[in-house]
């Protein structure tokens, strides 16, 4: 076995490899349009789970499973009390995503195992290439990664005010079990940290025409249900200044939000995705409209002050068109700072393969959010063409992901200088 | 047989005889909480009207059925060549609307021919009790009443764009053939007119404490879908200066087309009954807004005028928020004054009962609006509580109801002194 000393930055990832399995894991759930549906715990997500386990044994690591549904294959060190350094990302999709998102931090920790494992090293940590269940929230958004960080237990899935029981069935179908769902949290003594690769979503690398981004930290995320409740009535016939019109207040509330955000919170990110409107007919007025909305910011306070504030703009609307409101959070994740130290070991991977890198935050949610609370975490990003994500037009050029697995690659073995 | 030149002011209906119709019919697809969903064509309209049928029967009239699935009764006239008086409303409802829209003015209809058959009178006009088929527009508004003036042909119920194989399954289902519907279009040359009682469904009568509203016309009524199209993205990571939300388009329109149609077009109605968005998740900007929207006017010009500008409203929430815009009419129903002659046969009913009326305009859309293109029409209006409609809240007090149907019966012994 070779040390990682005698490691120098000739050492490269397959990007052949890499491409093919690229592709193959494109094909399972691929639409015609070239986009990408995999939903957490589909039949095309455990077609894709299928085939990453027979990547990982293939590969020689050892496959795990937990009751969160996370499926992961290790790589273990000879060294006596040696960690676990995660490396990994998500196999799902949204709805007619891309190709890129997720699969791109999957297959490039694959070919990081394979690389390692091909020229014999033996690194002073085990290396665990993870798929973490749910990450874009199918049933509940990073639900593998808070499970693995102990937030999601017995209690949560089987409350009896939400209705969990599809989730606990398609857990079931992957062989997991629900009701040890609290099992699949990792004790933090084990674990070295995390690290991911994943493509930014946005422009800013490219307008920077830049190769890496280093995730300096990622921001906060909070859904919320609003819902303005006015009263339903015939269109024709009920007086246009006496209705009550729950979408009215609704659009109200939508074009206001949007408005103050972008008046006072530069940073901060709002999205009001639906509307559901009751009884949803021509010549009704509506009784019911539920808002879904999310609110992001990279800064804690700021975002409960936008939070506040999106909810005064909501009683406003509400009182002005004589509705009632009522408003219910459905996630949250916090903002997670990334680690210092794992930072520099991106710093000094890029500068020993002479890649120019910039700082970024990262304004979508990824399973180091929840990691980075019980280990030290830390995020690649590279360009996205265009800034397309959650699309099926979502693109990273090839030579960009190469670029992305070599950088996630030596960041590995800059660790493993440190921790050696 | 009696002659309607002897009938006194005395003559009334029995209400006691109505009411038990009333509850019987109120029972068909009743809910819960007092309201009723007989969606047309449902199994719940085939129970009342398999109801109605019997009714008719057992009151002696011949029961009729065309191939838009109205469903009749007709109580014959000896005078030779005798025209038809039409008189009649819908048994279908609106989904959990009220117990007293349409129904009232089929048991109305239905007492005033048991009560001439009762008292052995014989009409210059044969009497026809009808049940107008998808009165509310589950399938298509106004469906019947339209078939019946020759405004649905074969062509609009088997074009390739809409798919109308639901429809013409459902019209199967209670006997009609779809492929014959212009042969429901009756002949204006064998037609009296068309009567209908109704409730308001407004507050008008209610607040001048007036028993009788005469309508003098029904305000036309157009239907528009509006699609607002973006593009799809990330909700956390598209800047968001250069997100192309077709919610924020279509949320802009909303306010804006509710904020000018109250400033300018005083008589005018405008809804916003539903917004279908595409994709409808948290975390994606949405790509698609469908708006569902109603104009109404009495006057055909200004409702020209009115559509016009909102269309123009809606071109330039799309421009501001760089969308692209397509706009569909759904469904145009003209404006349609009601006839002089038989509104003064409601005036002089009203003054022979001494009862007091007011005339009024109608802003729900009704059958007499098609069936004034071919025949003579007016309609009677009585009280809603609150001026509630298509909600299970829907109230007309039950005096009120016996009210309009003796005012119903004397419009048309007012009709037969004159066409004696």
């Amino acid at each position: 076995m070779q040390h990682t000393h005698a490691v120098t930055t000739e050492l490269h990832i397959d990007g052949g490899r890499m491409r093919a399995d690229f592709n193959e894991l494109a094909d399972i759930g691929g639409t015609n349009e070239g986009g990408v549906t995999r939903l957490a715990l589909s039949p095309e997500d455990i077609n894709a789970r299928a085939w990453f386990g027979d990547q990982l044994e293939a590969a020689g690591l050892t496959v795990y499973d937990d009751d969160a549904a996370n499926l992961s294959g290790v790589l273990r060190s000879t060294h006596e009390d040696a960690l676990t350094l995660m490396i990994g990302s998500h196999l799902d999709t949204v709805p007619d995503g891309g190709q890129y998102d997720g699969a791109v931090g999957i297959v490039a920790a694959l070919e990081c195992a394979r690389t390692i494992r091909d020229h014999d090293l033996d690194l002073p940590f085990h290396i665990e290439i993870m798929d973490f269940t749910d990450d874009e929230g199918h049933w509940a958004s990073l639900f593998g990664a808070r499970a693995i960080a102990g937030r999601i237990t017995y209690d949560d899935i089987f409350d009896t005010i939400r209705d969990n029981a599809p989730l606990r069935a398609a857990l079931r179908g992957v062989g997991s079990n629900a009701s040890r769902v609290f099992e699949a949290r990792r004790d933090p003594e084990t674990l070295l940290g995390y690290l991911e690769l994943h493509i930014e979503h946005g422009t800013r690398l490219e307008r920077a025409n830049c190769p890496i981004g280093i995730v300096t930290g990622i921001v906060g995320r909070k859904t919320h249900t609003i819902t303005f409740f006015g009263q339903a009535g015939h269109s024709g016939t009920t007086d246009m200044y006496k209705r009550r019109d729950a979408l009215r207040g609704a659009a109200l509330f939508i074009t206001r939000a949007h408005d103050a955000v972008r008046a006072r919170y530069g940073d901060g990110i709002f999205n009001c995705g639906d509307v559901e409107v009751k009884p949803g007919k021509f010549n009704i007025i509506p009784s019911k409209a539920i808002c879904t909305i999310e609110v992001r910011h990279f800064n804690e306070t700021l975002m409960a002050e936008m939070e506040r504030e999106l909810l005064q703009i909501a009683r406003e609307c509400a009182a002005s068109h004589a509705l009632e409101i009522k408003h219910e959070l459905v996630t949250y994740m916090p903002a997670a700072p990334m680690t210092a130290g794992f930072i520099s070991s991106i710093q000094s991977a890029c500068e020993a393969l002479d890649v120019s890198y910039m700082p970024l935050i990262s304004y979508a949610g990824h399973a180091g959010q929840f990691m980075a609370q019980i280990t030290p975490s830390a995020m690649i990003f590279i360009p996205s063409v265009d800034g397309v994500g959650h699309s099926p037009h979502e693109r990273t050029e090839w030579s960009d992901v190469e670029r992305g697995a070599n950088a996630l690659l030596h960041t590995i073995l800059q660790l493993a200088r440190s921790h050696g």
